[in-house]
């Protein structure tokens, strides 16, 4: 199963490598890590994307908890929770297939953020499948580098439900 | 000064330990690293952005280039090119305030991803520089939680000058 866990960790020497480390051996398949600031100072977090047996996940939260680094670990995956990325696409284009790459990038409420006379470059965001879907439709023109950034999420607040007679 | 350091990487055990060991123990300002697929099948795309002594960095590319597990290494801070990151910001409202941070968002031409009856999560992409903007703009709210991709960036494509009698 695909786990997405979400990491608060102390932005200090090391602290990436501790986490890192709890990863290799295990069998894990990494499918995204983002680290990025968060609204804390020194504060980051880390978004990893992995899927693995469930025990070893759970194995791996439990010492994820026990860094020193670590202020909070979370496995979103038992949460309704929003996730997003961003793609950077560089694509060749020849005459003739510049409109339909704009199109293309239209579909999936892209932008155009660079042009030249061989290529152009695209930012797609979304959730992952749709960031798949806009690469798969891409790939036949040439894709010629793409940066993704990989997952971030956020737990959904929760719906509180309001009494008829109370609106 | 400020690094942004792209590399492809094969998706193989224990190659994100090896790098992440790389940058260890060498005093490095690490401000975020992502992973993420590219348009070659198992082969990850890491950027890392870093601050700090432009000789150390030299040598962590050196050994980095010597890793078995790197396909290419570019500094891209020598380059022109397209930064790009993405945010998931939750922040709380009450009566009043959610016009306002609807308009922050509309100017900042974010989308809003999420809300209930007492936050609202937003989606904002763009250069890190927008999204520290975007962040300074929505502390006074309240931000409840945030989430940031971290930087990708590609090179930009070469512009080719064309003879003006050539057109």
């Amino acid at each position: 199963m695909k786990h997405t866990i979400s990491i608060l960790l102390e932005n200090r020497f090391g602290a990436f490598d501790r986490v890192a480390n709890l990863f290799s051996g295990k069998g894990f398949n990494l499918h995204s890590i983002t680290i990025g600031e968060t609204e804390i100072k020194d504060v980051m977090r880390m978004t990893i994307v992995t899927s693995g047996n469930d025990q070893i996940v759970e194995q791996v939260l439990k010492q994820l908890n026990r860094l020193v680094d670590t202020l909070k670990v979370v496995d979103l995956s038992d949460h309704a929770r929003t996730e997003r990325e961003l793609a950077l696409i560089s694509i060749n284009y020849q005459k003739g297939t510049l409109e339909e790459l704009k199109n293309i990038c239209d579909i999936f409420r892209g932008k155009v953020v660079d042009i030249n006379n061989k290529s152009i470059m695209m930012e797609i965001t979304g959730p992952p499948a749709k960031i798949n879907a806009a690469v798969n439709v891409l790939m036949p023109f040439g894709i010629k580098e793409m940066a993704r950034t990989g997952t971030v999420a956020l737990k959904r607040g929760e719906q509180i439900n309001i009494q008829k007679n109370e609106v």
